[in-house]
């Protein structure tokens, strides 16, 4: 047995995940641990798919309710759904085989937003948590618990299950412990204000105590992360970090930021580390994080002397950094703060620290209201994880995006969009490769022809000539505010719909 | 000259408003007190409407950017919209002659939550602020300003303007002074956290300290805040409180809440009224407010022994109570608490106290968006106030809504909001005169069917036609998270637009 289990109780717990997964009832609300394809648990969730699967074939119901930190991997939301053994999904997922679940009906998705999530869950908003399953990298001889690479609602989930299961996973490097910074909110109507002043504060302890009597099993595992790797900078990515930095000089020129005061927070994906690799040649200094993941350009950002500390929930990182951070995680550990995502995403902290905030989106209308999570108004992609928790809390919100996708299909600026997860009161600002979209004081209509600008050029004309005709309609109707075609409104995505295509024919 | 004066240098500023709006140039921005029609300067605003009056048959431009708490009177946004003075107008607006300018176009609306709209202007987003006009109810011997009926921006227009005119009025009680704790967060990147645990809790100051050698202009006024009175209880409104109240109940019963632990945030009008009054006949004691206004419903609970305390930015009081406030002020004083808005609307405060949150609609649709701002997706209505610091923050926030407005020619319930304020993600609770839809940890096709049951029947047939037939085309499409035929999705704001109803001929 590993001498990572250190605790004599739990050490009578260890057992095989096919015997650990006979705990997990049909019906059951089974809190895990795991954030962007970090520190979810790497056994327990195949032992479950296999049960869901010997119930089906049995004609016997199966499926469990899954609540995590946020994305997890193939081997666990993956596995889980190819089994058809979910029957509600939340707060946030990636993977294709859960999507195409949601999408086709077997699956139910909960989209909360990341801070609220663990909340909902204290509070009951779901019923009765089950079972708690989480990852550590080792248990204390105390029966504490070393969250392994992400914290996630790890400490939402083992307080309030009924029943606790680890997994100790020897491949996470017993270095990361001292990341965790683990701090619990008190209950109703007993909250206090959360003490975090800078994101390099650590205010809780390294370690998460629970019950150990609510601990039914100990299974160990040695299986790595899997996160995908990013793609390599491309011209495009470039652009659109070259238009964010353009707008963080001028906010400097301005004197609303100095080159050490930009905090960060930053959505994954490739653009974003684009904006990473940009900085590294910047002026900025001692930039921080306050933010939801560590990603490989934040790593880059703190070797170069750049970046002084990231805090955030979890890792996501590419195959090669996640191995760099598995080496020298000690030496990390002083600059990286691991943050239950209540905390590292709580409007409190967010709107106090004075984030400069940087998401994604699937589309922005005409008017600066974003939909980050329903393709054409219904297909779910994601989710809208933690961006607005940022966004509606920090002190300049924006949005990088490409102009297209699917080739040039779809336009990332519509007349409507199809699903609003960012109202036109949050969004400050919008980049794409054509610029940046300086929305900050403007209403509705000052701020059309500033985002028709940032559009693809094939798409402009379309978007100017459904703007000057919803003008022209709106002045004799006196609907000035947000002039609209109803009409023609989402016309764009029915075309999607018909032809394939935003572009007419 | 009034003793409401103490200040030597500031008496040596009294000036009629005709003169003193000659500091009140075209283009400047302007911010001035007031807050749902109380606090706001009488004399100025009428003084700059005649300048602008003045400037216009000149032939030469005169338009201001107005900045205020929130809504005003018909002296104050009424006139200075009446005579085309205002360019730009935020954060939140109920005036008909402003709302009319708004939505032809005359004036630019910008439309922000009621906590941040204060912080942009100190972070310079809408450029600097020119002039703060400010009513008090005296000025003490040092040059502080006791805030009259509303507390609102002043603090930010005040500190941040290059000049400032402060209107005493006379009208308005002396011993209002008490009432307000006025508190100033550090700027960043020195925020600190708001040590507010309770409603009842004084943190701050009761005037506001004042650059002295900014006032250019002292002006004497004796005129009344004008609110609307409340209209008399009516039976719906007193069924959508039942249910409300029921709505509570059940949360007691399920261990969530205590008859001595509820907090309200409530929205102003009638049916949050209605909700007061049926809170005096229930068995719920030591309620707590922590929302922006006063209404006549907890002045009324604050009377009966039900209400210990009630903390907000401003009053919204009917005439007559308006007077009682002012005749009794120094014994409500004990009670009431008006904060600046920045901290009465304060995302940090408003998630840590656990509020139940109540507010109004103008649309909702059958996945539990909310629009409550544009009216058939254009026509500004009011703003969104508020409504969204709560209801993103608040422990449970609902939205309360007769099912029907205009006769039956618009129902509260649409396939697809027009608009939207409130995501999905939000909205917790939706409640008409046909009972309440509990959304809470539930997807979105599981929360149609609860939305579409308290609909009115009269619409009930039509909603439910949409969403059996938008499940089937998703079913076949794969697009199950969030069912919708888009040809269709507006349609029943586009049939209002053609025939004046939604229903169908």
């Amino acid at each position: 047995m590993s001498d990572r289990i250190a605790n004599a109780q739990l050490r009578g717990k260890v057992m095989s995940a096919e015997e650990a997964a006979q705990f997990v009832n049909n019906g059951d609300n089974v809190g895990v641990s795991g954030f962007t394809g970090a520190g979810y648990p790497k056994a327990l969730p195949t032992a479950i798919a296999e049960r869901a699967k010997e119930a089906h074939a049995r004609g016997d119901e199966y499926m469990i309710n899954l609540f995590t930190g946020a994305s997890t991997a193939p081997d666990c939301d993956g596995v889980l759904a190819e089994a058809d053994a979910v029957r509600l999904r939340t707060p946030y997922q990636s993977d294709p085989i859960m999507r195409n679940k949601i999408n086709d009906g077997t699956s139910y998705y909960v989209d909360y937003h990341l801070s609220e999530s663990g909340l909902y869950v204290e509070e009951g908003f779901f019923g009765q948590m089950n079972v708690a399953i989480v990852e550590a990298v080792r248990i204390t001889e105390e029966g504490h618990i070393i969250p392994s690479s992400s914290v996630g609602n790890n400490v939402e989930y083992l307080d309030n299950a009924e029943k606790i299961i680890i997994e100790v996973n020897s491949w996470q490097s017993e270095e990361l412990e001292g990341m965790a910074d683990i701090y619990r909110i008190n209950r109703l109507p007993n909250r206090q204000p959360i003490p975090i002043t800078d994101p390099s504060q650590r205010i809780g302890t390294t370690y998460i105590d629970i019950d150990l009597d609510k601990v039914v099993a100990v299974v160990e595992t040695d299986a790595p992360d899997r996160n995908a790797p990013f793609k390599p900078l491309d011209d495009q990515s470039r652009q659109i970090a070259g238009h964010f930095l353009d707008f963080l000089e001028g906010e400097v020129a301005a004197g609303r930021l100095t080159y050490d005061g930009y905090i960060m927070q930053s959505g994954v994906g490739n653009v974003p580390n684009a904006v990473m690799a940009g900085l590294l040649d910047s002026k900025f200094e001692n930039i921080r994080a306050y933010t939801e993941v560590i990603q490989d350009g934040m790593v880059d950002l703190i070797d170069a002397g750049k970046m002084t500390v990231a805090s955030a929930t979890s890792f996501s990182l590419s195959p090669e950094y996640a191995h760099r951070m598995n080496e020298e995680a000690s030496r990390y550990a002083k600059q990286i703060i691991l943050r239950p995502q209540q905390i590292s995403n709580h409007p409190e902290v967010v709107r106090r620290l004075g984030l400069i905030c940087t998401n994604g989106l699937i589309e922005a209308d005409i008017y600066g209201n974003v939909n980050s999570t329903n393709v054409v108004g219904s297909r779910m992609m994601n989710g809208v994880g933690g961006s607005a928790d940022f966004t509606r809390n920090g002190y300049i919100s924006s949005f990088i995006t490409p102009s297209i996708a699917k080739g040039d299909a779809i336009s990332a600026i519509v007349p409507f969009v199809s699903h609003v997860d960012h109202t036109e009161q949050d969004v400050k600002v919008i980049i794409t490769e054509y610029g940046y979209a300086d929305l900050r004081g403007l209403a509705p209509r000052q701020r059309a022809q500033k985002i028709i600008d940032i559009a693809h050029p094939d798409y402009r004309p379309l978007l100017q000539d459904y703007y000057d005709r919803a003008l022209a309609f709106a002045k004799e109707k006196k609907t000035m505010q947000t002039p609209h075609l109803l009409g023609e409104a989402l016309s764009f995505h029915q075309r999607f719909q018909e032809t394939g295509t935003m572009k007419k024919a």
